[in-house]
């Protein structure tokens, strides 16, 4: 398994590179991520960087339902195709930046622990085996979502709006490739109090299956991410308090609701 | 008023400029479109290139329900705030390009005739007037859907997928700039015969309104379009079938499904 990382060095140039999670060190690589990015001979540790977003979606793709726990509680059947929104490229921020609550809304903001798939290839009318190879990797999500705008119109249901704010893509910290997700857990705490933990062989549709099935609606390109949608145990935060997604090989997401 | 253009020619360079709608001739432009781009002295037939989409979006975000005439129709109250999806980047086209039935759909495919703002400055939680001067120009939209998707999950209306597809934002031919809106008709044709003619007039919330208030869900950059959503007349295109969206003083957008 290989940790990828973007980061901002202290001079302002943004770079990434592999990470040893043990060392706590980086090495970096030049070219382009997807495409055969080649090492450097520069290391350094971790510290002397910014973790940024390890990758720039052109577009978030992000399921509602895709966890038979959470269709069960919810009572709704489980969908026979995944069930998305569309989140922009501008909602989204890497590890420790913070979440800005919008000006415009003083209602709940909700936090959703997921697993986040990230396209490596293009893909189009992709079969399951070929979505499979399209995958580099994995990283964490908190799905951010202005809980109240949902519902507010009562002819329109309002994913985009509520899920598209800036801000609201918190993806990190590594993306990890050769990752086994079958065995894994997403852990979210709430001010270090567990609030999630749910196997992700739960899932409806697997990342093949979304990354196919998807391919079948959209083109998908490198560096864009599909939200694999969370289970039970979402809720919501409070003005200055910080949520971790937690998934044992990717790392520690961690994000606060600025003040 | 000015009409841009972005275009390919024959030896496939991609550029852009402004177009005499009379004289049919492109005056070739260097730079960014919206940041003070400087004519070259080249300037050539419309006929020498092939016109491309006139802007490249990060966003696609379409309003539904934004007109007096279609929510009476529909027996709607006008909402509050702009209620919209967001079509990602891969789902736009320009003039003459086919739209292309997704492989895996068999149903109904829709028209919507609109007219499309195209921003030209970054803005976020702009007032209104700030939101007028962001706004570059207007193009003419043909916001195609995959109609029988939208309601396929009683759970779940999915707008993101049924208006997500490739090729299903169709945009062109020109951005105008100093265009009045009010005095305008969107007039929709299929195979030459008029389905839509409805005023912009009737819209419920006017551009700047709705930049003004998307602009406080999300930062609007450079190139993004919001569509204006549609009015009566959408109905549904067979395949090899032609949908025209004249604006006038923008031009006419011309898109055939592929048959």
């Amino acid at each position: 398994m290989t940790n990828w990382i973007r980061f901002r060095d202290a001079e302002g140039r943004i770079g990434f590179g592999t990470l040893d999670q043990h060392a706590l060190r980086v090495l970096q690589y030049d070219g382009s991520l997807f495409e055969k990015p080649k090492p450097t001979n520069h290391s350094f540790a971790l510290s002397e960087v910014t973790l940024l977003a390890p990758c720039q979606p052109s577009k978030c793709v992000a399921l509602w339902n895709n966890f038979y726990a959470l269709s069960q509680k919810l009572d709704k059947a489980p969908p026979k195709h995944p069930l998305f929104l569309i989140k922009p490229p501008m909602s989204v921020i890497g590890p420790d930046a913070d979440i800005r609550r919008p000006k415009s809304y003083q209602g709940k903001i909700a936090y959703e622990g997921e697993l986040g798939i990230v396209i490596g290839k293009t893909c189009s009318n992709a079969s399951v085996e070929e979505a499979e190879s399209a995958i580099f990797g994995y990283t964490c999500v908190n799905d951010v979502t202005a809980i109240e705008l949902l519902q507010e119109d009562p002819n329109f249901a309002q994913w985009c709006r509520a899920k598209g704010f800036d801000t609201f893509s918190c993806l990190g910290p590594t993306i990890a490739t050769g990752f086994d997700w079958r065995a894994a857990h997403v852990v979210t705490t709430l001010d270090g109090v567990e609030r999630q933990n749910y196997p992700l062989d739960d899932m409806i549709f697997s990342p093949a299956e979304q990354v196919a099935m998807v391919s079948a609606d959209m083109t998908l390109v490198p560096g864009d991410v599909i939200m694999c949608g969370t289970s039970i145990g979402v809720g919501s935060i409070k003005d200055g308090s910080t949520v971790d997604v937690t998934i044992a090989g990717i790392g520690k997401l961690s994000n606060r609701l600025a003040a």
